[in-house]
């Protein structure tokens, strides 16, 4: 079983170290992890990757393993990213997208008539790529998987091991990881944030949000979606 | 601020990664990457990870991280890297372990008198390390934050966020990684999940049970601790 996990510059090492610590047990299954070149990519905060394979030499996948994180934004108009993405979803079992890889996804045209989730940054974006956005952790629509926020990403991985294994095979993983998560704060969702903890974040959050709409409002035109009503 | 997190072949990529989430959040952290030297290493399920800096050129830690996985068995006679922490540990205001990652701090001397945790499949071994185990997610004793397998780095590191900047700056690292986890099954401790899965996993284990307790005994004698009552 090929898995392909796409990782760029800037990205969110999380989104793709999470669910690669679920991906890569799954027995028999070999994880590539994909950029356009072989050379490392350093993460938003600062953590060197290194790719195994080029986007050119990439085998036939089973699973396409899009992450986000800021380094997405960059993203929303390569020719290249999005072709290799669009392409590989058709022939995939599943796509898997966590956090803002979700907009990388609905850039390649993938979420165009489909239940979708993302980072909640980022959620209000959803119908600029056609998606009916879906508040929940991670959301199932046909092959494509897509997770909320960063840690969200072991919750959905979790899923995609469950079908493509059975659940015998995700509860090993489980149990291995010990993933019995413990949160010392409810903090995780802006419904649940202290007030000012939420004010605070949607403040440092505010220019990277206004920027996505944006690129969202270019791509939505470019691959023919119209959004009416959405708040200005 | 300057934390330090050890990578090693073999470890468990998690054990670092989902840690150094929350702790390159931390306003004015510089998060090093530790290793002997700055050439990249493997991780147990093939993720290549790289050192941002040598345990020689390691500047003083505020933060040591210590994570797991199969490799940390190779480190609980190595000199090197058992100097490193333990002297590290003396100047630094916490030490981190993740999962395994508590082993190597218990060769390196500092679980003697300590209430500690660790992966469940290595908790039996605690004693040897002069530890009271403690089975908790993650167990605060003075400086020393260890946590149990592999995903309650997650909560160890939140928790040491907290005492590091105050809860309102953990809370909001919460939010950005919309940590309000979800697990789609209840597997992640022997204690819940299923009695198939507990067997299948506890088989995958045996043999690597069965030697780190051949490495714990020999530790035990070399750091002076004696063990009773423990089941052969």
């Amino acid at each position: 079983m090929n898995i392909g996990s796409l990782i760029f510059p800037k990205m969110d090492q999380a989104d793709f170290t999470v669910p690669f610590e679920v991906l890569s047990r799954i027995p028999n299954a070999t994880v590539h992890v994909l950029w356009k070149d072989k050379a490392p990519v350093t993460d938003v905060n600062g953590l060197v990757l290194t790719p195994t394979t080029s986007l050119e030499e990439c085998p036939a996948l089973d699973v396409l393993h899009v992450p986000g994180g800021i380094g997405q934004e960059a993203l929303m108009e390569d020719e290249t990213v999005l072709r290799f993405v669009g392409e590989r979803a058709v022939h995939a079992q599943f796509v898997l997208s966590v956090c803002t890889g979700a907009l990388i996804c609905g850039a390649a045209g993938l979420l165009k008539g489909r239940r979708a989730t993302t980072h909640w940054a980022a959620f209000e974006l959803l119908p600029f790529f056609g998606a009916t956005a879906v508040k929940e952790r991670y959301v199932v629509d046909g092959k494509l998987i897509t997770t909320a926020g960063v840690t969200a990403g072991m919750d959905g991985a979790l899923h995609l091991a469950a079908v493509m294994c059975g659940e015998k095979v995700a509860q090993e993983i489980q149990l291995e990881i010990e993933y019995a998560p413990a949160p010392p704060f409810e903090s995780g969702t802006p419904e649940t944030a202290p007030s000012d903890v939420l004010a605070t974040v949607r403040e440092g959050y505010r220019k990277l949000v206004a920027r996505r709409r944006v690129t969202a409002e270019r791509v939505a035109k470019r691959i023919g979606v119209e959004v009416r009503g959405l708040p200005t």
